[in-house]
């Protein structure tokens, strides 16, 4: 049976990229102008599973998504990472110069701010999406009118690329994890990566001796993130993800997680994108 | 002396509100359009200290910000908590009804947008700052136009708020530090928080090893985030907060940090402001 993918973003979006790579073609793609209305489908049941950015090299974690993951208790079951670049596009035979409006996602907007402040003369304008506006622009045979999104909407779009890579940080990897509502679905032998979120007191040491655990059951620290709880004082939550080469010696590690720490919880067992 | 303080935006600000509250109104205020300009100015000596956001409930640590204080090797030397409150502001005598558009920063446009949908009538475009469009407005009586700021921006501008609190997430509290460029100024005696940055080899065990190090010299840990280095594959930078209520504890804790960590850095010694 084909896999229904639920994306953030249109067609040609980075989203559709990681879906691409990592399901293949032979899915049908959902698309969705929120992350929170990806996951309301998942939860509806109308997809199978939602393709998500994480975190990236620039801006670190995206909290709010760590959030929909958690408050749904939602899994990881996979991860991708992409590096993200973003291309100025337009109709065919135009130049930089004929362009008076981009039209993008306000982030895509604030990573290309150094490209167009040495073009001042186009006019920056917030929009819901990325390569919607790719897509907009070919629909409607918008001139003068440019996007800023991947290759892939170029291509999809049949759009010129004007200017290539115009993000200010060349290079920023982004994290994209696959979320289900049910946990792994590989042979435990294969799960070499787990995501998890626990809370702790603030007591002095007790992250220490959680870290301890971990590395005396062999597990590879690969992220950490302390959130602290607003409504909570005192109370922290931290979200960390561990490699290793043993299921057995994590689930010794969990099960004694499990007693250490409040609220342990696993968000997802997978695969590690980066062996 | 009067000091002057550099913000990113304009009077009205988040960070004008921090920079009074921590200050008082007794200072300069340079008004900056960017988190970089602040910086400049203050590597340029044309200001005294930066406020500047660094992490706030919703989003996590503001990445970039640690980035600038880290590459110019600037000092943190003391912090403030706000709780942002948007409110969505125009000239007197006008409801949410009359209001066809409104200009912000995108990041703010983004918070308010549930809000937004339920007012699909307003059309929302991107402009630079929060407060500097609750100026604009005074100065260039623009009816049907309104601003997202905050309660100092309306009563500065003299606007009139239509609706209070227009964020989506109702509590947002951020952290503001204050930024100079030599190390801290106060007693060392008053000294109970620093922040500190330090880069280890992907070796299991070697975070728990510096955790127990803090944790045995009484250091507390009120914050940790882990960022793996794009350009070295395997290698982690850490940022790490911690506090102490004896600060020969957490000198020897450094001594000993300063020995097992890569690149060990104190990016600032302050006071707590969460006692």
């Amino acid at each position: 049976m084909i896999q229904s993918i639920a994306i953030q973003g249109v067609k040609g979006s980075f989203h559709h990229i990681v879906a691409k790579q990592y399901f293949g073609d032979q899915v049908a793609l959902n698309e969705y102008l929120s992350f929170d209305k990806t996951v309301q489908s998942l939860l509806d049941a109308d997809t199978d599973a939602v393709v998500m950015a994480l975190e990236n090299s620039i801006a670190g974690s995206i909290i709010p998504n760590y959030a929909l993951i958690d408050t749904h208790n939602l899994h990881i079951v996979g991860e991708q990472y992409l590096d993200i670049q973003h291309h100025l596009m337009a109709l065919p035979n135009q130049s930089v110069n004929d362009i008076k409006e981009v039209y993008s996602h306000p982030m895509a907007l604030l990573q290309c701010k150094t490209f167009f402040k040495k073009h001042a003369h186009i006019k920056l304008i917030e929009d819901k999406d990325t390569a919607e506006v790719a897509q907009r622009i070919q629909e409607q045979k918008l001139s003068g009118v440019a996007a800023i999104a991947s290759s892939l909407a170029a291509e999809l779009f049949e759009l010129e690329i004007l200017a290539e890579s115009i993000q200010s940080i060349k290079q920023n990897e982004t994290r994209f994890v696959i979320v289900k509502r049910t946990n792994s679905e590989i042979p435990e032998a294969d799960i070499n990566k787990a995501s998890l979120k626990f809370e702790l007191e603030h007591k002095r040491g007790s992250l220490a001796a959680l870290l301890n655990v971990m590395s005396d059951c062999k597990l590879n620290l690969t992220k950490i993130q302390s959130l602290p709880k607003i409504e909570t004082p005192w109370k922290y939550a931290f979200f960390i993800d561990v490699t290793f080469s043993n299921y057995e010696d994590y689930k010794k590690a969990k099960s004694i997680m499990n007693i250490m720490a409040e609220d342990f919880k696993v968000l997802g067992e997978y695969k590690n994108a980066k062996p």
